[in-house]
């Protein structure tokens, strides 16, 4: 089944405020906005322009930002970041971002959404100069960097910076007067800039613009940065290089991160879903009685594929939305592995139908299973299970937590295989092609988990996993 | 908008189980499903046929009964309760439930779902005679009068002690032998009956059913007991006198509080909710580009009004679901009183479109119209609202906190000043009448609170306010 | 070695306020300074005149009585409550005074110290008749009988009530208008009052006055009951009979329980325990370079010995002061038993010298023999341990938490065997005569658990091990 | 009133053990009895030669180091830490110790225990050369100047390293291999070595050996570095250079800090306060019935006092040792200013008597006035005020955290003025040849508090302040 109970996860929101109201009930409502990129561990850093105080923790927002915390960090300017979710043991504090440290240019403070490919070597030849890392946060390496920088001014410090960092790297940096975002010259992770009344907003996805009140500017380009400051917003275009760089925004945040009411890389995403559901249901059409979609995530590509089928949209499966991580699964539920905690079949819709299921992806492949025979113990009559992306074949080293290769079923088995092993009537994944029509610039993604042609080069893929992403 | 977000909560979900394996985890699991029914407080009494041991507190079932807590109690059967939500301030920590006590007959724990209508008289008369009080709830009034009988037995003695109870009462009540579950004559508040393969569950809906792995034997009747003991379930059918007795089943498990993929009084939430939407789509038609449902609640609702008006079923409203309460909601967001907070529009589907907006009730009307201003600002053209239950006039007195009579929109404007208050397009309810097409066996349902029939009267409106109810 | 470390723990403090300026911060420094005698969990109960709101929970008076929840409660009168340390795992949070309820005489609070001797049969009693009881505490019975009193005002109410317990009784009763004491006319457990500027004072202790600036009036006679409210102090003198009832004060809070710097019984506690150490020192001298007592609780009857025997008084033990109860000791320290974490010896004080040890009781003795060894491997060349109370024979059923006969070691060894179990060069305990002579009415003190002569029969030793006591 | 109530705090204690048994609960215990030495918070970090894990946090050791927090962290080395108690507001969790990094020698983990006072000078030339601080702990710039250091051993990394820092510096240095313990040349702050059945143990004070069972085998020397790996103990002397190198060791350890069963600095502490009453009784004896201490780090100088005049020793001052800090003395207790809620009187002992009262020191005075009230309140004819240190004039550099100049009032103020602002009937401090006189080996001291006399030039007084000390 899907990613989100496949434990893939996203591995960071950001969110950054320049007004002249309190900052941080703005970062908390924005962080609870983008919760799902990251429940690890939530933390914001504001300034009044004088200090810069910070607070964060391993939790969800609501846990760890509460009213006292809120209300006793004044200032009209911060940045905030939730961190994904890993198992509690591997949770470790000092990871929690905004990571905030001292230096010769003051005070700064940092929250980054990524994955730096040559995190390793960075820190290595860091380390190798004398540099102490107190976290695995590709954030440390980006403030040993801006550091060392001797530039006069914090824009080009971080532009001076940034240039030795490869891969994905959205990133906000606060010092105790202005807030800086930047985004990779591949634009990997989304940025997006809006305004309020008394200010801007930097947010990963639009929906924090909504729910602060703000309207959405535009999104930040890849390769750009832009400054907030009390004098307003700064954008330094990408030099004429970078401009022409090639672009490989994560389609996957298409796919599944980003919210559906969210407009992510110039697209609704929810517009995106449905055309990817358009496409999956004239590449793999079904003689189905109904079409389900697997909560929440999927519920826009189900829709889509109902629409271009003309077989009706069934609310087929319940998620339990009070459960997150039950540790009840594996030891009561042997025989279905927790699936039953997390949804539960309608019965009275599913008996005797012909379904078809659409889901956005397959990664291991183990709780699709479980899900199959959940809906054919339902009383489905036959399963057509559908998925709104291509077969996953390789990982993500640009920030997104796949397991690694060998576990990915698709780079195992082949399309009739997996579908013998998950059990189900027919199985299709939308194709590559019919995925990079259904997204507006399909030049402009990267597809590398579903085509292994990998924009960034990774020169060690055991490498990556002795560090975490940020 | 609808139940959900203006805060009419159901007040208490139970769950019992009797079998082999631990009962401590199917507890955890049953009442995590339950956990729409109450968010207040949980809890949970097992016993090993020697000694019971409970635990309860403040809190969602997740933070309450953690997996030590789980592990540390041991026994193969128990009750469980989860209460509903009100403000933290008013959280008694002694009202969560089970209520453990000793008396005569031993150690007895007691679960409740409903609202006893004489709980005031009853404890009038039991003070009276020297009776102390422990907590506002109305399990504590059920276990008074069962240690007072003096009957052999467990089951003779609920009957004794139950036969004085007027009003909503669905009740587990355990021994440290045995468990015995009740349901009111009237029938106000569901229980079901279902088979594991090393014993049996009681629980409030048969989604707990489901995600113990249990199978639906049947409901249990109105009227009727059902005791689980080392033998195996025996049930004790209603006295004919019962068996005529008037029933009056809470219509709004139908049309709101119940999960859809439950089976409750009979049949499918699904299914009910499916044709309470085709219902209002012939009551009001609308010409429109699309049908939304305010989430969760209405989707099934929303779905049936998509099915019989042939209009497109569309998701326009995403629900936050890591935000339960939050604290800025009604500081920051005064113009949209924190349903910005609750739900975000998806402007890519709503821009420019004629909408049908499904929801399950009306409340006092404050969100639904903050909900209607939120959907034209995302560029909604017309709001066409309509509402799957007849206008709310009167308050529940058998379980469901709702607020009092004047703060009903609907008993104190028309229809069309409602439409008017809320700036809608166009405005329908279901009548009463749709309403009774809608559910399978009319004449068992209790439809006070849009009929003003109440089935058992209320002595004293202000009375019922001074008990909380489990 | 002494109460302290052997785990002999007094089982409550109560005190109660009655005054002008708000109650709560009062009653929390009341029981901060009464913490000595109960470590398990804390309470209060406060009444504005209108209402009565308790807090109350597991753990010191500083984690359950916090800055916002005193700051929550209003109210210029109220009671509060310290309990009794025992394991983590048999705390019950439901047993946590004080105890309020509902009642026909309104809302009642009760705060106990002492143990009903016939608690078992009230119970028992009050059980066959249809009461339940929801904790294990004596003050549910108090409040049971209270509830079924048809008296006219609290005042007779309680007297009524209070005739039908046996044993000890200091207990705190608390409606919405006024705060009622009573000790029981054997008078085991103590209470006095004392005068703020703005109302009195009820407490255990007169510690507790000193920290609230009050100011000693008088102990509470045997048998007596005061009642405070909006007028002033309202005595209600013992009837003839009860003035002329044995008495049976509890010579144990003179030698261990009571803060030296508390007036009990009449008497300095301090002044008394010196002269314990007279006595002792005079019955059994010792040729010694030093007195050293077991800190804090020997201190005075260790400078008493001193005093009398004109050996210099030494500090030869440090107390470790922020260690309560340890979980390494068992495990990692099994050779010393734990002792080392709570003690230390000062070797450059101890070295190759004629110790005298004054302890101020010796329970099991496996602490004892711990501690000799100890202060031998610290090199002490003689070590004369002094117990300033008789060998303790039998267990206390009127409130003091002693282990079971069989455990006593001087129920089961001669003096001598003592002395050879602990390994000590000399072994003297203070007589029965000497510790009567040391007291200021010696007809006045219970004995019990040092002559085995109970003032109150107790009909079932093993009765009483099913109850907890208040 | 003294250093405990004027809130002069002791800094940190540090602990180390290298065993063959699990060194987390010997950390445990080393730091529970430690914990004088620093109430803010407390951490350890162990390695079991492949792996180094840490726990820390805000706290006391009881409170961070839970049972399973000490079961989960294996491994047969490692070193604790305990931080000293500022207001909780400005505790900052990234302060807490060990501070943990990897740096191109791998995992390193330090607790220090001192002040450097060229802390600013260094962290200033470190960014600017760009390095990042993510605490304001003197321990992160110790770990920047090891990793820096290209020596090929920790031992020469170290030493290259710790020749930069200047002040006090007792520090414990912890690779994934081994253990390396350092006292700066001058000796400002304890370290001593002890030896256990299966390893060796470093703790700042011998208190800790004792709790753990381990023998002093010595203290470690001003200068001196010492190892502890797999293969024992390496101890690597102070070099010529630095055994001359001026001595300059905490004469407040001896006076107020240290645990009284502690040996530092070659002594035992009891011995020397001892001696301090000794001098002090000779300097400045009185006519007086009684010498009382205020408890617990006055009680040897008391009894030294005591000893020297003839005049009985006397307990006249209850210490409450369950209120660290409370939220209500300030607002309460406004007359006595929180004194009473520390500290009570025994009246018995006092009243009508002529009174030495013997404290370690006076810092601001302020509280030592309300003691002496409370003394003449409790029926003290005469106060005779004897401190065991001379008048104090100036703040420390080296790790204690005192007010700032201006807020000593023996700065401010003669002799004569601060016995009349007490209220005393005679007032004396001991002098500065006296305290000389008390010590072992006077000239191996630092006196810079009393004397003005600062071992170490320190740059610049605010500078100080803009640094947390570890």
């Amino acid at each position: 089944m899907g990613a989100w109970s496949e434990g893939l996860r996203e591995e960071c929101g950001v969110v950054g405020v320049y007004g002249r109201l309190p900052a941080a009930p703005r970062l908390y409502l924005g962080l609870n906005s983008l919760q799902h990129r990251g429940q690890e561990g939530a933390g914001i850093a504001v300034s009044d322009g004088e200090h810069m105080r910070s607070h964060k923790g391993i939790g969800l927002v609501n846990d760890v930002l509460t009213e006292p915390v809120v209300a006793s960090l004044p200032g009209a300017f911060g940045i905030g970041h939730n961190r994904y979710s890993t198992t509690g043991a591997s949770a470790r504090p000092e990871n929690v971002q905004p990571i905030v440290v001292d230096c010769r240019h003051g005070r700064l403070a940092v929250a980054h959404n990524g994955n730096l490919t040559n995190a390793r070597e960075l820190r290595r030849r860091m380390e190798e100069e004398g540099s102490i890392f107190q976290t695995t946060s590709d954030s440390e390496i980006v403030l040993h960097l801006i550091a060392r920088s001797r530039r006069g001014s914090m824009l080009e410090r971080a532009r001076e910076a940034l240039a030795a960092v490869r891969g994905a790297c959205t990133v906000l940096l606060m010092s105790e007067k202005e807030i800086l975002g930047y985004r990779d010259p591949f634009g990997f992770r989304p940025l997006c800039l809006g305004r309020l009344p008394d200010g801007y907003v930097l947010a990963s996805e639009t929906c924090a613009l909504d729910i602060m009140g703000a309207e959405l500017v535009r999104e930040i380009e890849p390769g750009e940065m832009v400054l907030l400051d009390a004098s307003g917003v700064h954008g330094v275009p990408p030099s004429p290089g970078e401009a022409d760089h090639p672009k490989a925004q994560c389609v996957f945040e298409q796919i599944y991160f980003s919210r559906p009411d969210s407009v992510v890389f110039g697209e609704s995403v929810d517009r995106v879903r449905r055309r990817l559901g358009h496409e999956l249901a004239r590449e793999h059409p079904a003689a189905a009685d109904m079409v389900i979609a697997v909560p929440d995530s999927s519920n826009s590509a189900g829709l889509g594929f109902a629409e271009e089928s003309g077989i009706p949209f069934e609310l087929g499966l319940i998620r339990n939305h009070y459960i997150g991580r039950t540790f009840i699964a594996p030891v009561q539920n042997q025989r279905d592995g927790g699936v039953k905690v997390k949804y539960n079949p309608v019965a009275a819709v599913l008996r005797g139908k012909r379904i078809v299921v659409v889901d956005d992806s397959i990664v291991r492949g183990t709780t699709s299973r479980l899900l199959v025979r959940m809906l054919f113990s339902a009383g489905a009559r036959e399963v057509h299970f559908r998925v709104s992306s291509p077969p996953m074949t390789g990982p993500c080293f640009y920030g997104i937590d796949t397991p690694k290769r060998s576990e990915l079923i698709a780079s195992q088995l082949s399309v009739p295989e997996i579908g013998e092993y998950l059990g189900v009537t027919s199985l299709g994944y939308l194709s590559l092609d019919g995925l990079r029509r259904a997204v507006a610039a399909p030049e402009r993604f990267c597809y590398a988990c579903f085509s292994g042609e990998y924009p960034v080069p990774v020169t060690d893929e055991v490498g990556r996993l002795t560090l975490e992403r940020g």
